[in-house]
């Protein structure tokens, strides 16, 4: 539950807010326009701290060997998400205040009436609702229309005229990743388990979005999707993790420190493969500068999950908004593909073959070729199949359709089939285990928790300490002066440091060195170079480290 | 103009599509319900490859160091669209089959009757489709609907009930980083000339999607926008092409192969910035393994362009297709910050410091506040500053309105203004030159000039002769046999390989060396490992390199 802060972790998040967007990280976007709830930009500085996050998120998974990265599109046919059962239940409860026009999420007008109004049904909230008759945030008054389920999804057509079509803006990525199942089962050969993985736009039509990045109606997704055989057990390595003890919050178990491997053998995690993402999911975050301490991992309740789900975990990063959810990790059981599959008729299957092959008695009827060949021409290969699976206790003349056609199949064109065939393998649907990453809140939290507040000469002074995997600035290149060569020096060795793949360096000649230093460390620049009269004569530069505030001279060749 | 291809080119370009298809590079979303026109996945090797190419336009840009990523929302409510100009303009026009309802656009219906009926306006088509009367190329029949004019926007409704309002998907990037302009003037120290890029999504809800990757409905675009001073000449490097001759179709000059040099100097390209932008692209097209002698620059013709531009280049390339359009390169002059300007009278303007400063003479009115202060108390500030802005010739006394205010200025509450002011800069609305790249279409040239047929022993054999810089999968490692520990050996050697930042390895152990080369070809992995009884013993293996087929024998370490 996001709750707005007040006192002086108000003001604190008041300050931060201003200064990532005033230096460019995350800002309202179109705001010369006057803005749209839920839509922010991630400007100069954000934009590539974004990438920075996202790459870090693809080679934190593709390393595992098994995994491939797809992209699909975001705009999405009405019949993939009625398929997945988004058309019919992706939903919020609404109301309108019948004052003022504004719509409301019935639960969070409730939330300071219950403690979980999140549970709550239609009729439940509806009852609540007339009871407490909570104040509209926007006017005061408390004149509440009847709830309404408002389906989430953005609504589009696609295609012109008669010849279009109903489509939605994609609420995950996940759709387009059990749609692409058979492309993936070849890619790997056929053999599970295996990922896929989608990193991009997902899109709610929040009914009355709040809290900044925390809940957007465009926001940035990162997915796996983990196909495995539900009959074979995986061997994970966890040796990484012998000596992380997780802060973990069990259905039963309530909060606990404990180690993985624990958390695993005694239940409490329902899945080996969970808990190895639960470790993994861990790692991703603490490497990209989430405070490893404001990181719990909570299990849902049994009425909280989807009721295909056998276990799903959420990982919780407390922050300026308290603890907010920022990762799911999903068992779904084999509900994905089976839905996909039952709506187009498509296989979504792997093949599992058997220990040691299973010999089945096979007892019925087939084609008798001479006589049914002639009889049903270019229509006996399907009348065969037709036939072999019609039970024994069949008896003959029998109607069967094939192709839209009425066939008869009399006495004569039969006979009866009595064989054992060596079965050495079957299909079945795969399960689905998803880590879901909403990235967004991902890199409020890094910004959140680098952000370091104290005072230097009496004025206040920010830096912020980001990991050196997502600093959107490698360097900053400071001229001493800009005259007898400095700047020119500068500027070529700024440039040199540019044209590295990956690295981005700044040219700041303006103002006194401290103050230089001061803009540096409040985007987090983690080291700067200062070129000076010494840097003229022996190609020297002095390194000042952005965390030590640590200065060491070096050859300018080293950097 | 896009035509499909027939004959021996068509048949390779079918042959190439199905082994994308097959091997996970590009095919049709959603296939398994039915597909969707305009939509495309791209699998297992085409994500990775798709990620590539972005990753290395971006550090192209970045590189030259006055450049930032930005990245905005896809949803772009309606006012942004209509301040653009894209509510108006953005559009199609369209006819409908009487008889089958099938809807296409009325300039490709035309292609055979027309040298170029894109430049055609409305009413000129509809002569030319009621005189020639082409066949529907759905049913054939040739009863057309009259043309209309069809938005290409994706249309949706950002929030719900009455507090919901209008918005589009956003047809390009730009307009984000147009709106922008403040956060970016202020990273850069309000210092021209920077430049924004951004990557992503854009959406054209195309009349009748055909041709593959060339013409989507969602696309990947990258667009840089270069905000510069027009009166400021920049000094561009042009050294490093001072060997390139580029093959460039002037407006007047016709087709040309010429130095870009030269191109400016002569006054074929218009701008020094544009031609920078033209060698630019030239490198980027080649650094990601576009065939050089199959790039083409064509500048627009003046009625091709859009009315503001005073500038434009297609970089245009060679495929399956023809040539078609795959970089824009447009000098846009201020009417896209002056456009958003006007609409929502936010300053989006650079300041220019004058070379010496400017004596401006002053003669006018001011008030006297001794009178005018207690006669208009908290309006006299704003009646200040109205009645310095009124002609020395005026009369009092005077009617204005100060916030909707009638106010009346006498005689005595004024007295005469005269004075010099020295004035050290003005404000300035910058210019914009864009390259705007269609990174789909890249994709496809990529692929399609990597794609290599030949025959082996009776068979055929193709190849992925990709770059280095885009292969999606580095390495196969392949053991000999998987017993006597040479499986153990090359999983261990292909999990060091993927934990690599940015590298990954593939394991393949079915079937015959020559069929694992084969398959590895087939989607471009440059180098296969192999893995046999001698890395047993001297912990050695053979390198095979994909373009040349030679092998050696490296210590694995070296890898």
């Amino acid at each position: 539950m996001v709750r707005a802060m007040s006192g002086e972790s108000g003001a604190r998040l008041e300050r931060l807010s201003g200064m990532l967007k005033r230096r460019g990280f995350i800002l309202p976007a179109f705001e010369i326009h006057g803005g749209a709830k839920g839509l922010y930009d991630f400007g100069p500085n954000g934009g590539r701290l974004r990438n920075k996050v996202n790459q870090m998120w693809l080679d934190h998974w593709i390393s595992m060997g098994n995994i491939a990265e797809i992209s699909c599109p975001t705009i999405t046919p009405f019949e993939v998400l009625e398929a997945s059962g988004h058309v019919g239940e992706f939903s919020d409860f609404m109301t309108s205040c019948l004052s003022c026009q504004e719509v409301s999420r019935a639960d969070t007008l409730l939330e300071n009436y219950h403690p979980n109004p999140d549970s709550l049904n239609k009729s439940e909230l509806q009852e609540l609702l007339s009871k407490e008759s909570p104040p509209c945030p926007s006017c005061g008054d408390n004149n509440w229309s009847n709830i309404t389920a408002q389906n989430l999804m953005f609504n589009t057509r696609i295609g012109a005229g008669s010849s279009g079509r109903d489509g939605f803006l994609r609420p995950e990525t996940a759709q387009g990743m059990f749609t692409s199942f058979p492309v993936l089962y070849r890619h790997f050969r056929e053999k599970l388990p295996f990922g896929a993985i989608q990193i991009g736009k997902g899109y709610r039509n929040e009914i009355s979005p709040r809290q900044g990045m925390i809940r957007l109606r465009e926001f940035n997704m990162a997915e796996l999707e983990y196909f495995i055989d539900p009959e074979m057990p995986i061997q994970h390595d966890f040796s990484n993790w012998s000596n992380v003890n997780f802060t973990m919050i069990g259905e039963h178990e309530g909060e606990v420190t404990i180690s993985i491997v624990d958390a695993i053998e005694t239940g409490m995690v329902r899945h080996a493969t969970v808990g190895f993402f639960i470790a993994k999911t861990y790692d991703f975050l603490t490497n990209v500068g989430i405070d490893s301490s404001r990181i719990r991992f909570r299990q849902h309740e049994s009425n909280e999950m989807a009721h295909y789900a056998t276990d799903c975990w959420d990982a919780e990063i407390h922050g300026s908004y308290g603890w907010i959810e920022c990762v799911g990790i999903a068992h779904r059981g084999c509900y994905d593909l089976e839905a996909h599959e039952k709506y187009t008729g498509k296989s979504l299957r792997a093949r599992r073959d058997f220990a040691t092959p299973k010999e089945i008695a096979i007892d019925g009827w087939t084609i008798d070729g001479s006589v049914a060949g002639p009889a049903f021409r270019s229509l006996a290969g399907k009348v065969k199949i037709a036939v072999e699976e019609l039970p024994l206790e069949t008896s003959f003349p029998v109607n069967i359709t094939i192709d839209g056609e009425n066939v008869t199949v009399q006495e004569n064109h039969v006979k009866r089939l009595q064989r054992t065939d060596t079965v050495t393998g079957e299909w079945y649907i795969p399960h689905v285990i998803e880590p879901a990453f909403g990235i967004d809140r991902i890199i409020w939290h890094i910004l959140d928790h680098a952000y370091e507040e104290s005072e230097k000469q009496g004025e206040s002074y920010t830096i912020m300490k980001l990991n050196s995997n997502v600093v959107p600035i490698d360097y900053a290149v400071l001229p001493l002066f800009e005259k007898d060569g400095m700047g020119e020096l500068a500027r070529s060795l700024n440039s040199m440091l540019n044209n590295k793949f990956g690295v981005v360096s700044n040219y700041d000649s303006s103002g006194s060195i401290g103050r230089r230093y001061a803009r540096a460390d409040e985007i987090g620049i983690p080291v700067c170079v200062t070129i000076d009269h010494q840097s003229l004569e022996d190609n020297t530069v002095t390194i000042r480290t952005r965390d030590t505030g640590e200065q060491t001279r070096v050859k300018a060749s080293e950097l």
